[in-house]
Formats: structure tokens, sequence, C-alpha cells
């Protein structure tokens, strides 16, 4: 048995988590059992106990083992970059990457949220909280650049957040393109979008003008923008 | 007691749905027990049986309840329109309508899908799939009425479902705008998005060029565009 805190407990720590993660995509994390996840891994109930006192801290250690990944491959992957247009497609990309190369964490993850007891959710939240904000922070970098001046950056990022995220409905990699393409698609249609609403007119124009500016040409930002003037508070409960 | 099939059978039977709702989000489903919900409605286990025969039947008629729901008021008031935009608009306003005034709805819609068993499961399914062609269908006359050739319909359309789908884990009245300028800012997003790949580059090209042509103006869709050349197959087993 490799020794706690060494490089084989975490490789062996890594293993057992992911293949959890299939059961409990697979069962349900309140169907199933310690002993469906000893089966999966082939390690005995007493080996995994050496790893984790209870279903829920299984639970816990995956969560937080998947947004600690994020936010570090985040982080190291922006710090290279300056502008943050390039940053947001980096983000977006590597976020698409971890969910669509991990189906079974992506659905625990997204489902099993408030199955944690208080103080092991507070904890993941807080990464997760940390997560989302680096992305609102891109996000308002580019609004400081382009002059978006109407922007609501938290729907604008939550709104990304939900574009990516709830792929775990719905992808099949045998129809969907890869997460390189698909993150240039979701990029592409993010960025376009608030692009637009750099000069957005007051709301109650909007539509009309829409309808009038965008039949034959693409839509000028000055017409067919106008995201709300909302406000652009951060929530400190947030969700990713 | 209400005959079923009666006006009388059918309101009582509404409420008994969405203070079960407000239970199965406060307890989760599998937690929660029909004594819950006898206690939330004030209607007895007996007078609850006469409504359902089972916890997992009454979680069928909570989703049943809410899509054909969605269905019927998003045809109903699309038939009235011509303007693809519009019926996009309109669509989307209704949508978060529903799901900002059914809060309790949304998070077990969500949620518990995968709690049903296969032949109500199935039934479900085919509700919602006939909501997200109906959604598909609009999308795909905006394409063609505007030439966005290069637009990958499915991603387009569920991506839009991401956005309006996840605010059940974000959405605080107290923050947040109510539906009709939610409705303005996710249609806003949503169709500048999409309208800008009418005349996409090739996607190898796009990163580059939208660096190039965004940083003083709005982006030319002949430069900025290029959601990817993806198949545009309508999977049947698309959730919304």
């Amino acid at each position: 048995m490799p020794t706690q805190k060494t490089p084989d407990f975490d490789a062996k720590l890594d293993g057992i988590l992911r293949q959890a993660a299939a059961v409990f995509r697979e069962r349900g994390y309140h169907r199933a059992s310690i002993r469906d996840i000893s089966r999966a891994t082939r390690v005995s109930l007493s080996g995994l106990y050496y790893y984790f006192s209870s279903k829920e801290q299984l639970l816990y250690l995956i969560q937080r083992h998947a947004f600690e990944t994020l936010l570090a491959e985040a982080r190291r992957a922006l710090s290279s970059l300056d502008s943050p247009e390039e940053k947001i497609r980096t983000f977006v990309s590597l976020h698409l990457q971890y969910f669509i190369e991990h189906p079974n964490e992506m659905k625990v993850l997204t489902h099993e949220e408030t199955a944690l007891g208080n103080s092991w959710r507070q904890e993941i939240h807080a990464i997760k909280k940390n997560y989302y904000r680096l992305c609102f922070k891109l996000v308002e970098e580019l609004r400081r650049e382009r002059g978006l001046k109407r922007l609501n950056t938290r729907l604008a990022v939550l709104s990304l957040f939900g574009m990516m995220n709830w792929i775990y409905t719905w992808y099949s990699p045998k129809v969907d393109p890869g997460y390189a393409a698909m993150a240039q698609t979701m990029s592409d249609q993010f960025l376009q979008g608030i692009l637009g609403s750099r000069n957005g007119l007051a709301r109650r124009n909007v539509v009309k003008n829409v309808k009038e500016s965008v039949t034959r040409r693409i839509p000028n930002a000055a017409k067919a923008g106008g995201n709300g003037v909302y406000s652009q508070r951060l929530r400190t409960s947030s969700h990713t």
C-alpha cells in the first residue's frame, strides 16, 4: 500500500476517483455503494477506506480534484497570455477539454452538488467561486478593452458557463465535434454575442432596430446591441 | 374528493404537483417521502394516492405537466408570428418566464431526469424532444432567412438551452433582472452570437482575424464569423 501523500498514493487515488466517478454516474450517487466502487476499482473495502472514510468523502474528493485541476490548468495557461480575447478562448477551450475528456466527472459534478454536508460543500464552493471569479475577471478585462459599457458581466459569464456545462446533457463524441472545434464555436458565439453589446441602445428600441439592421448585413453594434444595463455585482454565491 | 378528469381534479392535482416540486427541491427526490408531500399539501396519504400511485409517478407527473405546458404555450404564441427572429425572442422569453416563475420545477426537472423508470422516462423524453425540435426549427428558419451557411444549428440550439437552463444554478430574483430583461439580454447575446457566423472564414483563420478586426470596431461578419462547418444532424436523443 503506498504511503499517504506520496506520488504513488496520489496516482492510486486518482485512479480510484476516476472509477468512482464512473460508478456514481452509472448508478447515481445515492444508489451506489462502496461495494460497487470496490468491484469497479478491484480494491478491497479495507483498501478503499485507506483513501477515504465514507462515500460522502469520496464524492468530495472527486469534486475537489476536478475543480482544483481546472483552476490550476487555467491559471497556468493564462499567465503567459496578454489579450483578454485570447485568454477567454483559452479558458473556454480548457474547460471544454476537461469535461469532454472526463464525462463521468462532468455528470457527477453537476448532479451531486447538494449531496455533500455543509463543511465539505463550502470548501468545494470556495474553489468553484475562485474559478468563476477568474472567468469573470477575463470578461471584465475584455469589457474595459472594448468599451462594452452596457454589458452585464455577471449574466454574460454565467451564460457562458451555461453553454459549456449544459453539454453534460447532450454531448456525444459520435455526433459532435471534438473539444477544440467545440471551443472555437462556443468562443465565437460568446464573443460575437457580447461584442455586439458595445453601444447598445435603450432596451426598448432594440427589437425593432435589430430587425431593421440585420436583414441584409451584419448587425451594427450601435443598433443591434443593447444587453440591458443591469447590475454587475459579483455575487459571492455564484456557481460555475 | 373531485372526480378524475374534471376541472376540479385538474386544479387540485396542479396544486399538489407544485407543492410536491417544492418538497423534492428542498429534500431531494430520493430523500423525500410521500409523508413529506402529505404534510406540505395538507392532503392525507390516501387522498394523495387518489392522484398518483407512487413517488415515481408523482415525479413523472411534475415533469410531464411542466414540459407539456412549455410546449403548448410556445406553440400558441408562435402561431401568430412570422419573423424567425421574433419567434426566437418569444420562445426564449416564454422559456425563461416559466422557469423563473417555477424555480422548484426547474430544479426538479434538471436534477431528477434519471430517477424515472424506462417507460415514463421515454414519454418525458418524447415531449422534450418535440420542444427541442420546435426551437431547432426556429433557428433553422433564421439560418435560411439570413443565409447563415456555416451555422451548426444543433450546437447553437443546445448552447441556447444551456444558457437558459443553467440559470437553475445561479438565478436570484434579488440580484438578477426579471424574466423579460433576462430574455432580452439572452436573446440579444444568442442572436448576435449566431448572426456573426454568416460569412465565416475557414476556422483556421478565425482567431487571428477576430483579433485584428474587433479591437476598434464591431466585428465584421466576413472576418469575425466562422462557427465551424459541423454536421447539423438533429439527434433524436437530444435534450433540452
